[in-house]
């Protein structure tokens, strides 16, 4: 983690917030709605990455029109345990939520729903979508394609996304297992802040332009995929099936071959596929049958023993967990530049800030 | 690769060869065929840890009676997209590959299927069954559990199996693109090799018992998740997805919990779970158009430009695809260590060997 400097707002009020700058961008009050929600919740679980900190580039390509704020998912049912959700070149957080709701409704029916969403944009942390599914009680896996940062195994040139892997599932008594991971070791923007900092990179995450692996943020210009220069081959292969998920299935051009998310043109649609699968645990066993099965295997991993020192084995999203709990009570924070980026925005909109909770 | 000191015999008449040996060993004909076809198969596209070296550890659990040879997969549909095939301690290979056709079926019908295997034993290569229904023009995806090997990340001590996950999908003019990885950098077969040979592991993939990374394959007790020290997360975070689609959907207690499937003891079933996903290209979009985007994926993957003095990159498979056609012409290798147990068997048995191609 890096250091903290900014200020804490509870996140009821953040997420009003967020929706008004949106809203205020060219969202309607639904596709605001759905965003805001989107990034909160990641912000509330510790991604800000992901999370409050991407209001801007959301308003920037709402206001420049690349992604049309007023579009409304659309969906269709090929064949019974399909869907697909078609954003319209619309928010990517709304239409990835719909496609989580259509996704229930079938596995429901029919125990397992596959849903393509097409013509979206950047969704934000795809962890936000399969863990709604699990706080309704429901297995899910999702991924997305991405702009292209991550060479191929033994290349040397940027051709896959971090094109994220998660899995969600509801457990016994607790918050849902949430894994929600890149398939290269690092995202883009760590290197991109360890240049600011002037910090080394740790080894073998990136290749410089000669395919070297690289510590030097400087010379890094691409990531390499999990598993770096022995095991690349692995991540490289997780990510292949990102691609074959999000491309073929949704009609979407794999990230290599479309233009950047990046500025400075912020006017014409950059279209992305995102893939959701939806399991519904009662249709294999019992519902209950299956949670305490889940149970079990989360209560063995945390009784692991640990290494000499360290806290010890945990399940995915545990960390998170923690930091939820502590972000409920003390707010969650909005780091200083971002801060000022939604207090600008808000202020030539003529939107009330949300109340502060503290500023550290 | 390790060095090769063997034998070579045409897939066909291995294949005959397994079957017989399994027959001999107990196995129905139907199941010593269905366990023949996936050895060979693997075998044929250079997966030996997982092909025809395995005839002797199937053996002992049929003649032992862990494994019901005469066992019939059962199959039900509790809901219109999910199966769950009942394996009844039967051979893992037939129940797998009965698992894929109940998948495809019905895929046919409602575009995607989950099918849990219950009740199974090792099926060898996961990577078997997902590219069956890839060869049949199915997308698929499918994991199983395995015993414990692998430490979780922090931990000192062998909790998950190597749990793999394949991926298999059609391709245009070729054979389908698959992807069989465990979610460990290497099997804990590689660091007994090393052992008898005396060589040091790769960094970053073991740890002694004090949790300790390790090259010593001697004081190496454990595998590590793929992504190592630093990013060992992932990978773990892959392992525990792999065990909530093995243990939860099936019924089976993760291996933790399980008896080891190593010996003395082969009279006792050791049940174990498997999952498979099969998606209908076609159901998403015009079977033509996604195996066409699916080409354009992997013919850029393929063109990307290579690390100086390396071949550059390739599509998953891509490797297995000219050992493959190697193999096809050559005959597949078999060690001399199995060569020489097979014989064993056989001449007990009173079966005729297949006829060796060449000794190199």
């Amino acid at each position: 983690l890096e250091a903290f400097d900014g200020v804490r707002v509870r996140s009821g009020a953040l997420e009003a917030f967020a929706a008004a700058l949106l809203r205020d961008a060219g969202a309607s009050e639904t596709g605001a709605a759905g965003t805001a929600r989107a990034l909160v919740d990641a912000s509330s679980r510790g991604f800000d990455t992901h999370g409050i900190r991407l209001v801007p580039f959301y308003r920037d390509q709402l206001i420049g029109g690349r992604i049309d704020g007023k579009a409304s998912p659309t969906v269709t049912r090929p064949m019974p345990a399909v869907a697909i959700v078609d954003a319209h070149d619309g928010l990517g957080h709304p239409a990835s939520y719909r496609a989580i709701e259509e996704g229930i409704a079938i596995a429901d029916t029919v125990g397992i729903a596959a849903v393509a969403v097409t013509r979206s944009s950047h969704h934000g942390a795809t962890g936000c979508y399969t863990i709604a599914a699990a706080r309704a009680g429901y297995a899910a896996l999702g991924c997305t394609n991405a702009d292209p940062a991550v060479a191929p195994h033994g290349g040397i040139k940027a051709f896959f996304g971090t094109n994220p892997i998660s899995f969600a599932a509801p457990l016994p008594g607790e918050a849902p297992l949430v894994l929600d991971m890149a398939t290269s070791s690092i995202p883009m923007n760590r290197v991109l802040l360890r240049r600011d900092t002037g910090t080394k990179l740790p080894p073998d995450v990136a290749v410089d332009a000669a395919g070297e692996p690289t510590i030097d943020p400087h010379a890094a210009t691409t990531l390499v995929p999990l598993g770096g220069a022995a095991w690349g081959y692995k991540g490289a292969g997780l990510s292949v099936m990102v691609e074959l998920l999000c491309g073929p299935m949704t009609g979407m051009v794999h990230g290599f071959r479309r233009k950047s998310l990046g500025g400075p043109d912020f006017t014409t649609p950059v279209p992305i596929g995102h893939f959701f699968l939806v399991l519904k645990p009662g249709a294999f066993r019992s519902r209950e049958a299956w949670l305490a099965m889940a149970g079990d295997l989360v209560a063995d991993l945390r009784a692991q023993p640990a290494r000499h020192g360290e806290a010890g084995p945990q399940a995915p999203s545990d960390p998170e967990k923690r930091e939820a709990a502590d972000r409920a009570v003390r707010g969650v924070p909005v780091d200083r530049a971002t801060w000022g980026r939604l207090v600008a925005s808000a202020e030539a909109g003529g939107i009330a800030l949300p109340p502060v909770e503290a500023a550290g």
